[in-house]
């Protein structure tokens, strides 16, 4: 009997062998996790924190599906045990058992790599002394230390979780700073202008956010930047992450620019016969950049995982790559992004482009919940093919990005779109679609 | 100088008469419209009567542009004036003064016809003793009567209308009969299976929905249906709506298989020189059937008209047609379809497809506020082309088949749309997003 072996027991790895073993009844799968917790949504960590998930059942709403759950379908589930050591030449890999610290070794014919990405700790004294709420188990006893009390808090990264993270310490009552190092907030995701409603957003949520305020130390109960003295009595730091891939290296597979593994379109890795890696631990294919980018999210995660789970068991599916898609919600402003910013386009590219920006309202002015939404695209010159969008605003408006997704996926001109068949009824829509207003004013921007 | 007439003030026509001034400054530009507003959302007018909208200033919330803004920009709009002729060769409209009834003569160099559609009233003794709330002014006196009193009403006909205008009964505490003589609520916009969601969603608002009823007659505070006598203080008719085109037609301009002025890509009447057509009154090029169908949405009315005004000017624009989108919200259930349905596959197209329909989430299953959300595909065989979209569901639903509507409109494949970059986060999606779950179910039911 052929054995696949899983590094990683979170959406890509869970997903690869859940669907390997759905193709292969007889397969023996086996997944080893360093966490006690499988399939878990690192994403809702910060929602849990804020108490917008129960604590009821403690950790229970954040977990998919349990390790005892994927035993019963057959995946041979090994928690708190860590692969240390990967040889290719012998199918073997090194395991240490985290309670135990005991070692052992491990037999596989096709492997996953999904062990995902790790904090990036910033290059500052006492940076180290902070545990990133990445798993389950760390959002745990951050949990628990805000039980035991403290009235401040600092977050350390203006992006999406450390906004996220933010807005959960406020609703818990605390006292909240926000430092960065960046002149705007989402400084990665979104363009300045754009940044500005989410900054004011944070601020009306009672987010104290302090721009170009760059981290000088972390000490106990005080963080120092922008020659300030911050109160801490807790310390979060969101100042991005890195591909986990260090055992893979060390077994000689190759990593990209941006650090994450190479792998081709079936999620092999490059040079390595029956080997796969997925999720946040791969670089991804950019549609529009046309190279590999590093990018960590869930649903990259468990889409590339299926694919290694159908191409490990002898299918034949692939990854068509990523466009940058991201959505969140934060203090009640959401906000969305595809394709590429203004920033990244003159940072990262030859494109020439106009972009606009148009506001409008989610629903039809007149009816009740509608509210601002600001709508960015940013469109080439000559050709007005639409490259990039990017949307803040009240409920309703995030969502929106999945259909600039689709435009910019399929190669659309903001000619095309300003013409579309959207749907259109007051309690979800303006007559004219935020989108088309959009369009419409780029279409102007274009021809001037 | 040159002088452009208008036949009807609301979305289509006023869009034409802006685009025009706005182009040609100098344009003389004349509007006749029968009742005394311009620019008015029908739409909404169902939201108004049900109090969703502020009556405090009366039917203000459903005036987008009034008359006297019209005219402070340069529109000479004329209310309560009727166009009874039209005469293409010596370029005059006969006008009738409906405060006065004074007949006159109007000259026009261009024309924009947007005369809209009227109700279908329904073959029955008394149909016509009932005046559908389609203007303004019909719905301020419906209000009216309303106020004066009344337990029970009677809504014949359960599509969009008719469900909307059930649900604002129901919250001004009448008690409220649905009559529709098909099997299914939602007859021509829904299959039949999706549709069960929305009748369900009615029956927990409290509306009572009789389908299979045949309509008889509609006597003083009674309609007689099915065999049954429903009480009816006030009786609502929402039985659908025909292109307003009798002076068109007199006038010797060509109309479709449907009823509705034919028109160019550009709004031009079909051998009529200087003479343009939007809105309801028209049919509209339908991408996917490859013909003219009849369809009322503001929408459209607005692009139209606006194209309208453009080539009515000296400009280029074209319509490309539509693909069916339509959404709407109707007792807390989001409602929405793009393309084709499965029935209108096997009634109008030779399409050999496939249908799959598969339940999921709005939000992350364990995040507040998420709900249910049907989502139905229709997939040709061979080639995987997505060819229709339903979607049913809470919160959140709707506004996804503009993802679907740019996916159909481009020509994508389910696969394609299987591995779409659309956004997530747990507050707005779950990580597959619930077109994701759908267009893998389909993939899936292709392949086997």
């Amino acid at each position: 009997m052929s054995r696949l072996a899983i590094i990683g027991g979170d959406a890509a790895g869970m997903s690869a062998a859940s669907q390997a073993l759905r193709r292969d009844p007889d397969l023996d799968v086996v997944a080893f996790e360093r966490t006690p917790y499988t399939s878990y949504s690192a994403c809702g960590i910060p929602y849990w924190i804020g108490k917008d998930l129960s604590h009821e059942r403690g950790s229970a709403p954040l977990i998919v599906r349990s390790p005892e759950k994927h035993r019963e379908r057959g995946i041979d589930v090994r928690t708190r045990t860590e692969v240390i050591g990967i040889d290719l030449d012998s199918r073997r890999l090194t395991v240490k058992d985290l309670e135990t610290q005991t070692e052992s070794e491990e037999g596989f014919d096709e492997l996953v790599i999904a062990t995902g990405a790790v904090a990036k700790a910033p290059p500052v004294p006492g940076a180290d002394t902070v545990e990133p709420s990445r798993t389950v188990d760390a959002a745990e006893r951050f949990h628990a230390a805000l039980e035991r009390g403290g009235d401040s808090a600092v977050v350390i990264g203006a992006g999406y979780i450390g906004l996220e993270m933010a807005e959960a310490l406020v609703k818990r009552g605390l006292t909240v700073s926000m430092l960065d190092i960046a002149d705007q907030v989402m400084n990665v995701a979104l363009d300045k202008d754009m940044a500005e409603h989410v900054l004011r957003g944070a601020r009306d949520e009672g987010i104290h956010v302090h721009l170009s305020t760059p981290l000088e130390s972390i000490e106990p109960g005080v963080v120092h930047a922008g020659g300030r003295a911050f109160p801490a009595d807790h310390v979060v730091v969101a100042t991005g992450v890195r591909p986990a891939v260090a055992i893979a290296i060390d077994a000689g597979l190759e990593v990209g620019e941006l650090g994450g593994l190479l792998v081709d379109d079936h999620q092999r890795c490059r040079g390595a016969d029956g080997v796969y890696a997925a999720g946040d631990c791969v670089e991804s294919w950019h549609r529009l950049l046309e190279r590999p980018i590093n990018v960590q999210l869930g649903t990259h995660a468990n889409k590339q995982g299926r694919i290694a789970g159908v191409n490990a068991t002898g299918g034949d599916a692939s990854f068509p790559g990523v466009i940058g898609t991201a959505v969140s919600r934060i203090c009640s402003v959401e906000i969305a992004r595809t394709g590429l910013t203004e920033k990244e386009v003159a940072e990262l590219t030859d494109f020439d482009v106009v972009a606009v920006t148009a506001q409008s309202t989610t629903r039809a002015g007149y009816f009740p919940g509608t509210g601002p939404i600001w709508v960015k695209l940013v469109a080439e010159r000559g050709t007005g093919r639409l490259l990039g969008g990017q949307i803040v605003g009240v409920e309703g408006a995030a969502k929106r990005a999945d259909v600039l997704a689709v435009a910019i996926w399929t190669g659309m001109t903001v000619h095309e779109l300003e013409m579309m068949d959207l749907g259109y009824a007051p309690p979800v829509s303006p007559v004219y679609d935020p989108l088309l207003v959009a369009a419409s004013a780029a279409v102007r921007a274009l021809d001037s």
